[in-house]
């Protein structure tokens, strides 16, 4: 009989930790990054890690951890995810990673039995960018530059030092959070799936082969703007007919260069002037396009530009674009990936391989060691939102999956 | 010989009142309806009326006139056009046509001949609509009502009563202002044409044959907000996919139900929620189309829904739609126009019949008397910003056509 979960500890702790940050008027939570509210969700935690046995701990970028010492305390086993939130969020999302991760070192250390691994809980600050990027796994695996600190800010200008300091913490200590590569056996992660694809085909669990990278642009056509009612339409140049016109060559650009598992979004869109009654004489908008082989993404690169180029030129307009953000893809490690599949079948549970179209601390981690994730279903695909959901029954199979794998690989 | 203008005395005007409300910073010309630069303009105008001899008047919505008097007193030949602006103007748009009537009227008082009518100079208030309509000539019209004097506001939400209590000005004696049908024996505007047709074509003036009508709809298409990582492309409810099909469709509903005259325009849209990485779940957007023919504006409202209704199938999105502003077609006079086209034979000037595609003071007059317009080039169709111009040589043709068409007019 192999060791289980207790969901009922796992549902108190989600219900608990939902408390902190929760208005009642959106019925939202909101603990962003190093706000009051993430602080008290970081010493609750470190007193569920204490109240466990484990011993608690935390680092230069807050990021809080629970140790359950093995015979051989490096390199350790990682597991978690993160506990800060979007504003009005649900309860889970991250949260039930560290949750899922902190029951199973509870099991571990309540059956007894020494693993040959040393198991550290990590739970990474501020995941969700209100800084800007994923602060804590970059510290965790030495990607945080002096830089990033100096320039962080949120979008009310807040600087991520200034936030720092009112929690006491200082700033430049978050670069002695790195761990090194030789200091890391693995990284595993349960998350919300955040789409609809497990939901749909009434799974329980993902097994994630490889995380999405993404190219983030901000594009921009200049056209001229004209008057709606005295400008021939063959005479426009009308830049948002041409945002219109790349809007629609996007299904072809995918079915051509793309993968199954490709994506593009246009995002948002601004026009100027924007008036009903002008011609629009400039339009800024977003692109997001993702894949998980580099390859496809250089190859979706060009064939955008070629588009823009054809446009601009049928239209008498210009373009310009600049890649605002770059995250590369990475690949689960396979190895581990083939227990978390054997895993799987011995537990009887309904489940896939698949693609994480999000991005997750387990994806920087990656780029240093072997990383793999566990996926659970969210109702409807939603994710972000107070409605965000997975069952009590789906959290339990996935919590399970993840004992069972931390379990044969800290053996 | 005929009459003919002095065209120095034209510039000498237009550069005088160019400097009231010019900003040097923007170089812009900012006489927005019923502020102290819109108000110094219309004494300044008050003044060159008196200084030319004539009988300076204005009336409750603070139109300002000046009057020549033939032997009989009405019904009136009116001749006019505005003095506000936009922010940020150029020196011309409505300016010009009041200028070249002052001047009109100039000649003719100093020929010495009576004339058998009466001519008014005409400059009607807030043709550029800052609270929301075409004030002057709407009182002029007796389409003004007591609640659009109530509720008028610009857009920084200034009510229009304040604005002209402010200036000492009663609002509801705007709609004593009202002349009557059977005292206007014609209107005669001259404006720059605001777009590119007669500059490009290398003509001196355009003689309107019909202003086009308008609907301006406020749109709604309803979708999903997705991850855009998350969310397979086939998942996708995006509303701002459904806005580019849309877009797309304008060119082929403008074909098959429009005439050489419609133009259609998507002048803004705001993407909801707007972030890159966010599908978009609504999109709100605008659109603004016109011809001067009331049926085909019919046509392409209904071809517009059944597109709107299609793409919202397809896509699984809804959509919604109002009518926020609806201006009738009018056609000029045909009898005047003929004037026009004759006058314009023996001044030997290079013009042509054209349309409007723009809402003018004559719009308004013209439902209830006879109206025609004369057009002078815009250089690049360019209007509403300091860069608007005409040539000296363009000005004085078009001011020798109004002067010879009002002479036989009035005769």
């Amino acid at each position: 009989m192999p060791l289980q979960v207790d969901i009922e500890r796992i549902k108190a702790d989600i219900l608990e930790l939902a408390k902190i940050g929760f208005h009642e008027q959106d019925r939202g939570i909101y603990r962003m990054a190093f706000t009051e509210e993430d602080m008290e969700g970081k010493r609750w935690l470190l007193n569920r890690i204490e109240e466990a046995g484990l011993e608690a701990a935390s680092d230069g970028a807050a990021n809080i951890s629970g140790i359950l010492r093995g015979r051989e305390d490096s390199p350790r086993l990682y597991v978690g995810s993160h506990i800060d939130t979007v504003p009005c969020a649900g309860m889970l999302d991250g949260t039930l990673g560290v949750v899922v991760g902190l029951e199973c070192l509870r099991i571990l250390s309540e059956s007894g039995t020494e693993q040959a691994r040393t198991i550290e809980l990590i739970a990474f600050s501020d995941e969700e960018g209100r800084f800007g990027g994923t602060f804590g796994s970059e510290a965790f695996t030495g990607l945080l530059t002096p830089e990033k600190v100096r320039s962080g800010a949120d979008l009310d200008g807040v600087p991520l030092q200034d936030a720092m300091l009112a929690q006491g913490l200082d700033p430049m200590k978050a670069l002695d959070a790195r761990r090194l590569p030789d200091e890391i056996e693995a990284y595993l992660e349960l998350h919300i799936e955040q789409g609809p694809v497990l939901d749909e085909q009434q799974l329980q669990v993902g097994i994630v082969e490889s995380i999405t990278g993404l190219q983030s642009w901000s594009l921009r056509f200049d056209g001229e703007a004209n008057h709606a009612g005295t400008t021939p339409m063959s005479y426009r140049k009308d830049a948002f007919m041409g945002l219109a016109d790349f809007a629609h060559e996007l299904p072809r650009i995918l079915d051509e260069n793309g993968g199954e598992n490709s994506r593009a979004t246009i995002g948002n869109a601004e026009i100027l002037p924007g008036a009903p009654n002008s011609v629009p004489g400039a339009v800024e908008f977003s692109l997001d396009f993702r894949d998980p082989d580099t390859s496809i993404l250089e190859d979706l690169s060009l064939a955008f530009q070629k588009a823009l180029a054809a446009i601009s030129r049928r239209r008498g307009l210009r373009f310009e674009f600049h890649v605002q953000g770059e995250i590369l893809p990475v690949k689960s490690d396979e190895r581990i990936t083939g227990i978390l599949e054997q895993k799987m079948g011995e537990l009887e549970l309904r489940g896939l391989k698949m693609l994480s179209g999000a991005a997750h601390d387990a994806q920087l981690v990656g780029r240093i060691a072997p990383m793999a994730m566990i996926f659970v279903p969210s109702r409807g695909g939603l994710s972000h939102s107070p409605d965000e959901w997975t069952s009590w029954e789906d959290i339990e199979a996935g919590a399970n999956l993840m004992l069972a794998t931390l379990s044969e690989l800290a053996k």
